[in-house]
C-alpha cells in the first residue's frame, strides 16, 4: 500500500465535493489501486488546516463546509489567517490539489502562485482551475519538467468529461483537422430556455437554480470560459501555444430571441461551439460563437446537461465524446482521476 | 531519438493498412514524439520477411500485397515458408504487433503462440485479435508482467474507439453500474438494410461490398464478435474475469423483418448490444442481443459507419464516445496508438 498525501486548496463546490468522494472511495481506490490517499491539508479563504501525522478526516470537512464555517475551524489544527500560499510552501505532501476559483482578471491568483510553489518543491499539481493553465501554460509546463514533477488539469474543460485524456493519448500520432466542443453546460442552457420564449433575465435566474451558472455570469455568457478552454484544448491537444488573443469570440448576449426560436422550429439547437479548425499552414483558426446546430452533428442532441467534444482526424476518423453530468461531482472527481493516473 | 524495432504478423486488411501509416507518418512521429519506428519483420501465411540493420520499406510492403504477392517475394529478405514463429521466435524486435486473423474455433492460433512467444522474450506486444485476449485474458496479462513487458490490445473492441483507453484509464476509481457498447459495424449495417426492405441475402451481400462483413459472416451475425469484445470489455474495463460462456448471446440471424420495420416506422434503430449490467453482488450480467435504440438512447443515432460505447458510472456521470469510421484504417491506426502509448 503506497501512501499518497494529499493537500486541497479551495473548498468551493468543487474541493467539498472532492473531499466526499476522497471519504466515499478510501476504500475502493485502496483495494483497487494499492493507494492510500490521505487528506493532510486543506485551505479555504479564511484559513487552514494541516495534519500530517493522521490527516484530516474528510467527512469532517465536508460537515463543517457544510454548516458554514472555515476550514480554520477544524478541531485542534485549524488556523485563522493561515493561508493557502503557506500551506503550500510548507506541507510534506505529494499532490497539490489546486481548486480555487478562476480569476484571470486578477492574474489568476491566489492559484497561479500555489500551482508554481508546488511544482517548484516537486510536488505534482492537480487542477480544474483553467486560469493558470491559459496564462502560463508553457511556463508551467517546463517548471514540472525541470523538478521532476506532473501537473494534471483534466478537470479544466468539459467538467468530468475526459476530453483532454482522448486528445491528448488517444490521438497519438493524428492530425486534427478540426476540433469541435460544447465544453461548459451554462450557455446551452439559457439558449434552450430562450428559445422556450423565456426572457433573458428569466433564463439566466433558471440557470442559476439549476445550478449551472454562478455570480453574473458575464465570464460564461460572454465566452470567456468557452475560449479559455478552447486555449487549454490548443495548447494540450493540438500542440499549438496559445492565448486568449488568439480566440476570436463571441457569446451569447446578443443573441436574439427569433434566430434561437426559428432554429428549434427547424430542428436544431443553439450551442456555445468551440472550434479549431486546421489551416493550410498546419495552424488552427480558433474561434467560439452560438451556432445552431442540426440533428446530425454529432453534438446536435446534446441536452441541458450535457457536453462534448469532436475531434475530426486524419488516421482516427471522427471521434466523439459526451458527458451526461446531471450534478458537479464528476467536474470534481476528475481530481481523482488525475491522481490516479499520476499514480498509475 | 530513440529507435523502435517493429515485427508485423499478419499482412491483411489491417496489416497493411498499418504499414500504409508507417510510412506516412514516419516523420512527423520522429517530429513530435522522438521515436523512429522502424519495421524489422513481417510475415503472411506463406512466408516472412526480417532485416534488422536497414529495416523493410513498408510502402514496399503494401505494393507487395497490393500486387498479390506475399511478403516472402520481399527482395533479398523474403524467405518462403519461414513462418511466423520462427520470426517472432527469433527476430531482435521490441514490438510484436500480431495483426492475424481471428481464430477462436482453432484455439485462437497462430496468434496466441506469437504472443506467448513474444511476451516470454520481453517484447511488448500490440495486437488488435481478439481471440487470444477472449482465450486467455489472465495468462497473457501475467505472462506479461512477469517478463516487465506491455499488452496493448485497443483495436479489439469497437475498431478505432479509444473504448478500452477511456474505460480503463479515464473511468478509474468509479464503480460501472451499466456498459453498453454497439462495438462493431456488420450488424448494424446490415439491420439496417433489412429495416430497409432487403432480404436477407441482399443485406449480407450489400453489407460484403461495403467493406464491412467478411467471410460468410456467422462470427458476426450471431453475435461472436460482439460477445468476444464484451468479454475483453469485462475483463479490462469491470475488472471482472470473463468467458465466452458468461455472455448471454442472441445474434441477428432470427430477427424478423416486421420487427425491423415496425422499429424504423417509431424512429428507432435496431442495433446489437452488448450490455454489462452490474447486479446487487457487485458482479455482471452479460449479454449481446439486437435491441430497438429510440432517438433518446446515446447510441441511437449512429449511422453505418459508427461504433459506441456508454459507459453509466457513479462520479463520472455517464459517458458516451462514438467513432465514425468510413475505413478501416482507424482500426489499423489502434496499433500505432498503442505503440505510442507504449512510448510516451
Amino acid at each position: 500500500m503506497q501512501q499518497v498525501r494529499l493537500v486541497l486548496v479551495g473548498l468551493g463546490n468543487l474541493g467539498r465535493r472532492l473531499c466526499q468522494i476522497l471519504h466515499d472511495k478510501r476504500q475502493h481506490i485502496s483495494q483497487r489501486y494499492g493507494l492510500d490517499l490521505v487528506l493532510i491539508g486543506a485551505a479555504d479563504s479564511q484559513g487552514a488546516a494541516y495534519d500530517p501525522v493522521k490527516g484530516l478526516d474528510p467527512e469532517q470537512v465536508v460537515a463543517l463546509k457544510a454548516s458554514g464555517a472555515s476550514i480554520a475551524d477544524y478541531p485542534d489544527v485549524g488556523k485563522k489567517g493561515w493561508l493557502a500560499a503557506a500551506l503550500v510552501a510548507t506541507a510534506q505532501a505529494d499532490v497539490l490539489l489546486e481548486a480555487s476559483p478562476v480569476n484571470l482578471d486578477a492574474g489568476a491568483e491566489p492559484g497561479l502562485s500555489s500551482i508554481r510553489t508546488a511544482l517548484r518543491r516537486g510536488l505534482h499539481v492537480v487542477t480544474p482551475n483553467k486560469g493558470p493553465l491559459v496564462l502560463a501554460y508553457s511556463e508551467l509546463h517546463e517548471l514540472a519538467a525541470s523538478h521532476d514533477a506532473q501537473l494534471r488539469f483534466d478537470g479544466t474543460v468539459a467538467g468530468g468529461l475526459p476530453a483532454l485524456y482522448i486528445g491528448q493519448r488517444d490521438l497519438r500520432g493524428a492530425v486534427v483537422h478540426e476540433l469541435q466542443a460544447v465544453p461548459n453546460l451554462c450557455t446551452g442552457y439559457v439558449m434552450d430556455m430562450l428559445a422556450d420564449g423565456m426572457t433573458w433575465e428569466q433564463a439566466t435566474d433558471r440557470a442559476r437554480e439549476a445550478g449551472v451558472l454562478e455570480g453574473d455570469g458575464s465570464w460564461d455568457l460572454e465566452g470567456w470560459d468557452a475560449a479559455a478552454k478552447l486555449v487549454i484544448l490548443a495548447n494540450a491537444v493540438l500542440g499549438v501555444s496559445t492565448h486568449m488573443d488568439d480566440v476570436s469570440r463571441t457569446g451569447i448576449t446578443n443573441l436574439d430571441a427569433e434566430s434561437l426560436q426559428a432554429a428549434q422550429e427547424r430542428g436544431e439547437r443553439y450551442r456555445l461551439l468551440a472550434e479549431a479548425v486546421r489551416d493550410a499552414d498546419g495552424g488552427y483558426e480558433l474561434s467560439v460563437a452560438p451556432i445552431p446546430l442540426s440533428p446530425d452533428h454529432p453534438l446536435g442532441h446534446l441536452g441541458q446537461k450535457q457536453m462534448g467534444v469532436v475531434y475530426e482526424t486524419d488516421i482516427y476518423g471522427t471521434i466523439t465524446a459526451i458527458i451526461d453530468e446531471p450534478s458537479p461531482i464528476p467536474s470534481a472527481a476528475t481530481m481523482l482521476r488525475d491522481v490516479l493516473d499520476i499514480y498509475s
